[in-house]
């Protein structure tokens, strides 16, 4: 069994992500960012997410991007509240977008990899219900590859560092149909912008209506409890 | 005047660098890191530099790189001393590697930059004295240009965000010529990977002895103390 860096924020695409590593035969290595979210809920997500996936081990990382502030998620400007239809999410990039978010990520992801002697990075983007994030596009992951080929010494070595992107494609629908045939719980995944301090979710945030929607054009249950209803 | 990320280690490379960029005109925007590092020397130094410069901003970032190990900059291993003469440094990776280094500053530094609105990062590396670590090279700086603008929300905008390396393909004696010339003042800099807690330096290990060399080609006077002659 080879070993596999795995990016959980613990959201129901890491999540997802996390359970295909383990389908192509990795022994996972869950690598979780604490980036001054307004609740540890997603943190504490990610926790009992690697302990039910039984992953060979699971680090939380801190790092402050509040430094350089610039984003809903990491700032105290509130969150945008959803206005007209989800589609309005494709255009533009979102006011959610942290810059150069999922090129640390996956810089500290790269350092572990290679201190682990893999040569696999999962991370769980998505290039369809999130087009408007630059860092979430095939053609950004196809350079971030090749520049990891030239960073390090393994990339050097073997050149053959790869970033898996299994669900780039895929609707959300599609991905909580490939996390459900994986037997991922999404009781235990966190997706909502703005959740109470015990994890209810605000049913109202972008994230929360593709979430909902998913769930309902996959005609799977959301187990998520949500404050109002869509 | 536009603004700049200098990413300022408090060596006398990244502090000529920062010369480098106000000289070009930028207003400097100066990030130093603290990962784990043995001695606070090095951010000492970065903050006296930062200091002596008039920076406009200067922001210490930490991360624990410890996480990853594997190097003996990071760990607790010691560091080794010079065996036989310096152009062993020319072969091979180097011990003090640490897996990813410049690619998680890079990636911290483009944040900010983006954050601040500018599209130019200055960084110290050299090809020449430290051609064994992979992410000294003019290839991987390319690479990481090319990434950084499909990353992000301004390189997408712009297309124009650009890692300047002005020493990349200097030897140590004209870095210290062209630092001597910017008016650095290398008594606040430090290279040493083993210095006492009062800053004076080995003289022995390779940063050292690479440094010394540097000065004596240059026909400059080095200012800095060392425990032993070379």
């Amino acid at each position: 069994m080879t070993k596999a860096v795995v990016l959980l924020s613990g959201g129901l695409d890491s999540t997802t992500t996390l359970a295909v590593a383990k389908r192509d035969g990795h022994d996972v290595h869950a690598m979780t960012f604490r980036y001054g979210q307004r609740h540890e809920i997603e943190v504490d997500a990610a926790r009992k997410i690697a302990r039910a996936q039984k992953v060979a081990d699971h680090v939380v990382v801190d790092i402050d991007l509040r430094t350089f502030g610039a984003s809903a998620l990491t700032s105290n400007t509130a969150v945008p509240k959803h206005v007209g239809h989800t589609d309005a999410l494709r255009h533009g990039i979102p006011v959610t977008y942290v810059p150069a978010r999922n090129t640390i990520f996956l810089s500290f992801a790269l350092a572990w990899a290679e201190v682990l002697g893999t040569d696999d990075i999962y991370i769980g983007v998505n290039a369809v219900d999130y087009s408007g994030y630059p860092d979430c596009r095939p053609e950004y992951i196809a350079a971030y590859e090749r520049m990891a080929n030239l960073a390090t010494k393994a990339g050097i070595e073997r050149n053959n560092i790869h970033v898996r992107t299994p669900l780039i494609r895929l609707s959300k629908a599609e991905i909580i149909t490939l996390g459900a045939s994986l037997g991922v719980d999404f009781a235990l995944t966190t997706s909502c912008y703005d959740p109470t301090v015990h994890g209810v979710a605000c049913g109202q945030c972008d994230s929360c209506r593709l979430r909902m929607r998913g769930f309902a054009e996959a005609g799977i249950k959301d187990p998520m409890r949500y404050r109002t209803a869509s």
